[in-house]
């Protein structure tokens, strides 16, 4: 789950999201797949570099994605079917959201083991 | 859930971790109050903006905390009770964990109704 990305620098996109479908099992379902659906069309889209993402029982998420520059994310957020996520969103699924457009400048990460 | 925070530029910790107590309840519980803990001493901590954070039901997380520069990230990377905490982290917690520091540059939220 979490993402191998190369030396910084590099951007993310830090999405924040309140849900109103948590008494919904039907609207979340739907969420998970259209979110899955999402995460392979980034995946194919040019300088994705990864995503992590969480959800809570509640439906509330963090979705940070990496991409190689700004280019990258602003290409992916004209993408036609995202946009119509994003749409759906809008309408179906969210009470609130937060996007963050941030440059990566330092990481590490720690495993047990390692 | 979603943190109020001034115009950009300001700077964000991604902090995601995969845990290792996926079965344990009394460690997630111990984890938990933890966190809550950190939480609590982060908002005390000069130059902190705010903070998202969201818990799946195996205990993954992604804390994105928000702080007014560079300088603010690294006093509270050394408070004294947070040092202790990281390490419980390491000992008690995490398999595996990753921390960004990011430079956010543009930001937008969106809001049912507003």
């Amino acid at each position: 789950m979490i993402a191998k990305t190369p030396e910084p620098p590099y951007y993310s996109v830090i999405f924040t999201t309140e849900s109103k479908t948590a008494a919904d099992a039907a609207a979340q379902q739907d969420y998970a797949d259209t979110a899955m659906r999402m995460v392979e069309l980034a995946m194919a889209q040019e300088g994705f570099l990864g995503i992590e993402t969480v959800y809570d029982a509640q439906g509330n998420e963090i979705a940070v994605s990496y991409w190689r520059d700004e280019a990258s994310i602003q290409q992916w957020r004209k993408q036609a079917e995202h946009k119509l996520a994003q749409q759906r969103g809008r309408e179906d699924w969210y009470q609130r959201y937060s996007v963050r457009v941030a440059q990566v400048q330092r990481a590490y990460q720690w495993a047990r083991g390692e």
